[in-house]
């Protein structure tokens, strides 16, 4: 089976990536659906994809592939109208930040009625909306999949070769440990940046009079969407409790370290922390 | 008085960025001053400087500004040189992260023998070092400068036309407000970037194959030198230990409320804390 027709729920900064980078591959026949109607108008105009439309059972009947680019508390809705709509060997799957909770519900939709597939493409800018989008999103970025043990061998393979040629590294790892790794490196550091943001507000808002780049990136993330991150929270709550546990304590070692240090003497114990912190970034592979 | 003879100490990333700025605006004779004789050679043939040598007398002597670029905890002793060999009307500055500290110590051993005023400029970037360095280094970003009720004027107008030429916008406060800032929007930002990393690779290394542009922005400046952040630590002790406290509530404060909030009802607390973050960093302006 070769994927030639796409179908892409949601036109924001992930699905109009997507939809760009496809026209940039060329090959595809791609439909963008929308929720809201009143913005068919300027996505035709902006000329993504071959066919706009807000009915979804008109986006996906022909699609060998769909993909849910929808906040995930939408996508259960949108799921049980694709089950009515799709073909059999129609491949779902969507780009949700969060996956035990998404698999076990989409898949019991779907189940039977066509072959879904979780993915996480780990791509992001400070920017959100169709208006941010690009065609170079994803290069380079890693993909986690998480097929379970009912998932088929094809519609894995089929949905690795799609990822992969959206521009994404492939990983794939069950969803309970897709939830626990997202909640240690995206949502920890999300409401990390917020916490920090809020800190020095609470303190001293002047010192954002004399920022530097350094306060830049660290926060950048503390400025996604906050109705798409309250929903990642909720998703996630568990894992994330216990990675708030754990940067918390490795703050308060800091804490203590700092303190016991005296003036001039004894800074060993100090310099190790941050040795080992930056030892460890060093080593790790960044996408891009 | 017109600044035309500049004294370099320290030939890493900020100090070598300064000698090639001036070489970009012209007009100005650049000695850098390195503490090893053995990498004398190298920095020669780089060219960055109209003179290099190891000797601070000899580097001083005629400098119209001298700017201590090198870690705080070395400043003392190379202010006790410049005292014995500098003009009296020489203006010498630093750009060390910490000022209350350094003000008091090299305000003690200048008194009387030159004009000295602290600086900050809020620049940097991952790399360090003299490889790394860049005429463009300092542009558009923020460079505090911290005079006291004994600094004469002319002083405060020659440096702060000093950093405007490098490229900096300049901001004045007490080195006091000045320290309460840079804890909050420097190194905590540094101290919570490496605790992050950490508390990750505690937690589950594994996330670290699938870390995206958010982690990796999110944690950079943990990759700084771990010597030069240990004496910034130690020299800011009071007042990062506050802001880790604020910090630790604000988590605190997350995870609280992370907690009350039940899967599908009431989220209108978390929304509200990422909504508050989001709001607070889009007010702010960055530099570049």
């Amino acid at each position: 089976m070769l994927l030639k027709r796409i179908a892409i729920l949601g036109p924001g900064l992930l699905g109009g990536s997507i939809a760009l980078r496809l026209r940039e591959v060329g090959g595809w026949h791609v439909t963008l659906w929308t929720r809201r109607e009143a913005t068919l108008p300027q996505l035709r105009e902006r000329g993504v994809a071959d066919a706009v439309t807000a009915n979804i059972s008109d986006a996906v009947r022909d699609a060998d592939v769909v993909v849910l680019c929808v906040p995930i508390e939408a996508m259960g809705r949108l799921a049980e109208e694709i089950a009515h709509a799709a073909k059999p060997e129609c491949i779902v799957t969507d780009v949700g930040s969060v996956k035990a909770s998404v698999v076990a519900e989409l898949d019991a939709i779907l189940s039977g009625k066509c072959r879904f597939i979780g993915s996480h493409p780990m791509a992001g800018k400070a920017e959100s909306g169709i208006d941010a989008a690009e065609a170079s999103l994803f290069r380079e970025t890693n993909c986690i999949i998480t097929p379970t043990a009912a998932t088929d061998a094809e519609a894995i393979d089929l949905i690795r070769g799609f990822w992969e040629t959206i521009g994404c590294r492939v990983v794939s790892m069950g969803a309970g440990e897709h939830d626990e790794c997202v909640a240690l490196i995206s949502h920890l550091p999300h409401l990390v940046a917020g916490s920090l943001v809020r800190a020095v507000a609470d303190r001293n808002p002047r010192a954002f009079e004399v920022v530097g780049p350094g306060f830049r990136d660290t926060t950048r993330v503390a400025g996604g969407p906050p109705e798409l991150w309250t929903g990642i929270m909720q998703a996630n709550r568990g894992a994330i409790l216990e990675a708030i546990d754990a940067m918390i304590a490795k703050l308060y070692d800091f804490r203590q370290t700092l303190e016991r240090v005296a003036e001039s003497k004894d800074a060993d114990d100090l310099k190790n922390f941050l040795a080992v912190a930056k030892q460890t970034r060093d080593q790790i592979k960044f996408p891009k």
